[in-house]
């Protein structure tokens, strides 16, 4: 395809900026709420015993958030010769204290959540430790991150990243979580500052051959088996974009061709398509001439970066065994809200009484007459010979994939162990026709599932 | 499985030898009949204008013929500086004197075949050239073939190769036509000068690990590329069981196996099975749930040698073809007689509407690009991405293996050059249930089908 000339790319990106950059209003009323919390926090932290400091973090932090943005990362950074017990009692005292009415989540430490003034407000408590291998926890990466991004992204490039994460999320390829396997909004930043802008960025990953390997502090000390390498500048044995899947690094460079070939702003924009009746489920499934079969569960009460990892390994494990018994599957999917689905398309639902299995050469003596005696007046049909290799053809086990998915076959894929516990707990088998139902809680999933897009 | 004494073994041979060693009274009529019907070429000769003599070949040269056969091989060696049209004339003269109410069959050169005292009798003319590479024809080597044998295979020997020759026909594996693949006469008679007596070779065959390469003048001056090699001892540059597939070496691997194992008559013996009915050949179908498809058409007028490889090859051409559209082949058979059948076991005779077609990894971009442009806004799925890969769902051509074969993608497989031509004429398409009319004509092979054996 042609690239047009980038002005036309220049004026659909002037038309999203005038969408995501935050205005004047919305900086001021920002810096105020930080400036009024960082005061809080340094109050509260004339209680603790020992020396500790608050930063702001996070993409508010560097101007390289999208105008809406709600959120406010404060991290107080404690002395690293403070144990981990006493690091995580200080850090909610002060949590608690600058937010009577907030919560605590959990992730490496746990931390408290508050909203002031109407932003959401993460206070995390971390160690002050020197870069790379030094840190205790992952957050303690953080604060260097920052500092090293403050020092580097002016208001221009700022600009830029907002642009490249706000396309991104239209083609659906931002977030370090476990269920997207996307861009962290730290590796956009380090790509917008490797590659100088976002256009650059744009052309370049349009060429890209993965495994692609960037070091921007050119320090890196071992090698990654990813699709996209970009060496932590502030760790020199860290992969930024280690969670960044093969298929995200591919939709990346598919959606940056067509938008230089095309420039339009809808490559921005990630509206959800209309949810999928029942009925147009089952329209989409006869004019295709599968069997759709879905096994429903009650959902792990786990928290997603848990949960979706077991669901992709237990959605693969079904497939592939299904596959391998002969159904022939052709797309598969899986889904979750308060149930979760693992969905497989497949081209048979049922299959004959007999498969072929291929057994040794003749010639490898031991193993043949193994195998020879092992079916000779058997049921099967044969041993008998293609080429040099004894062949049988033996009964199925399971004739019929609804049945296989209800029996313990299904344990044996490699199912997720929360996955494993709820299906245990019982689960249904949608056949066919039937799979319409699920249409009523992910008919905006179905609907993706049936115009699939890269 | 345990190897039984050779007792035993010796105990079977000599009930099988009372069968096929030709008596003395056998023996006597054949001498008889070799010495007048040589009087008579001679005669014959007199009344050509070169010099030419008259040799015995063949088993019955040998004293490895069985007991019952009633073929004589003579050959006419006439000088090899006489031009080929001349030799064929003078041959088929003699041939004529000989036999005025025989008739001319073709091989290399036309040739005479009549009846003599209950004998069947080719009278086959060649050149008398040097050993090797001088041969003008394949008829050529006979002579010299029979007489490195019958220098070195005395009463003992050729006893043994032909309860070989009865084994091999037992397990269905002698002949070097094109049909059977199998052991030519002359590969039997050096395979058992090569190892002394049928038992060593049984023991030999049963360890054998393809490939075998045998060079009993220890002369070869080229590699081969086949599961058995018997280096021609007349003929440096052949291979004498190149016809051999890896199939029937497998296959006397198992039978010697078999044999040294439990040593019994049956395995000696090639009684045909009770040919199945059109009733029993829906049964078998029914209890295997698949779906037989038979292509049913009038058998070429060539000769075996020439109808089966293209039957071979037209089959392969037909199961892969329908393997690769998605249709599951299980096994596949050909048959001729009037008619010539090639018939496939399919897992589905119907498939879904689209198919899925795996794209290139996007990083090629010329090659992604045309993909991604050829698919996008058609009635394919997707483009969508599957790791680093564009996957489209496309419409299957054929959703029914019957339309296949009704199409012009039939003629698409590789067809041999005749039975392309035949089915050109027409052809019958027969499904499931309906194949069981095949059993009017091919009841025995269908019986072999239905219990195949090594």
């Amino acid at each position: 395809m042609a690239e047009s000339d980038s002005e036309d790319l220049s004026r659909v990106v002037a038309r999203v900026r005038e969408r995501i950059d935050p205005d004047a209003a919305e900086r001021t009323a920002l810096r105020e709420a930080v400036e009024a919390l960082s005061a809080r926090v340094e109050d509260a932290l004339n209680e603790v015993p020992v020396d500790a400091d608050v930063i702001q973090v996070g993409s508010t932090a560097r101007g390289t958030w999208l105008s809406g943005d709600r959120d406010i990362d404060l991290f107080v950074r404690f002395p690293d010769d403070v144990d981990r017990e006493s690091l995580e009692r200080y850090g909610l005292a002060v949590g608690n204290a600058v937010f009577p009415e907030g919560h605590e989540e959990y992730a490496e430490h746990p931390y408290v959540v508050g909203e002031f003034d109407g932003f959401d407000v993460d206070l995390v408590p971390c160690f002050d430790v020197d870069e790379g291998a030094a840190i205790q926890s992952a957050v303690d990466r953080t604060p260097h991150h920052n500092e090293y991004l403050r020092a580097r992204l002016d208001e221009e490039l700022a600009a830029e990243v907002r642009v490249f994460k706000r396309f991104l999320k239209g083609i659906g390829a931002y977030g370090s979580n476990l269920r997207t396997q996307g861009f962290s909004g730290y590796l956009t930043e380090l790509l917008v500052l490797e590659y100088g802008s976002f256009e650059s960025l744009l052309r370049a990953a349009a060429d890209w051959h993965p495994p692609v390997e960037l070091d921007p502090e050119d320090h890196g000390t071992r090698s990654f088996d990813d699709p996209l390498v970009v060496v932590d500048p502030t760790d020199s044995t860290r992969n930024v974009a280690a969670v960044c899947s093969a298929e995200n690094v591919a939709r990346l460079q598919h959606y940056a061709r067509e938008l230089l070939a095309d420039p339009r702003e809808e490559l921005f924009v990630d509206d959800e398509p209309e949810p999928l009746s029942a009925a147009a489920v089952r329209d989409h499934v006869r004019r295709r001439g599968t069997t759709p079969v879905a096994v429903v569960f009650d959902a792990p009460d786990v928290v997603d970066d848990q949960l979706y990892p077991q669901l992709y390994k237990s959605i693969a494990g079904v497939e592939s065994e299904l596959g391998r018994r002969g159904f022939a599957p052709i797309r598969s999917a899986t889904f979750a809200d308060d149930d979760a689905v693992l969905l497989v398309e497949l081209a048979h639902r049922t299959l004959p009484n007999v498969a072929r299995h291929d057994g040794p050469p003749v010639h490898v003596r031991d193993h043949a007459e193994g195998f020879y005696e092992a079916y000779a007046g058997g049921d099967a049909y044969g041993p008998f010979l293609n080429g040099d290799r004894y062949v049988v053809e033996r009964e199925r086990e399971f004739t019929d994939a609804a049945d296989l998915l209800r029996s313990e076959t299904l344990f044996e894929v490699g199912l997720g162990a929360n996955v494993e516990q709820k299906l245990r707990e019982g689960y249904e088998v949608l056949v066919g026709d039937d799979v319409g139902e699920l249409a009523e809680s992910f008919g905006v999933e179905l609907a993706r599932y049936f115009d699939p897009r890269p």
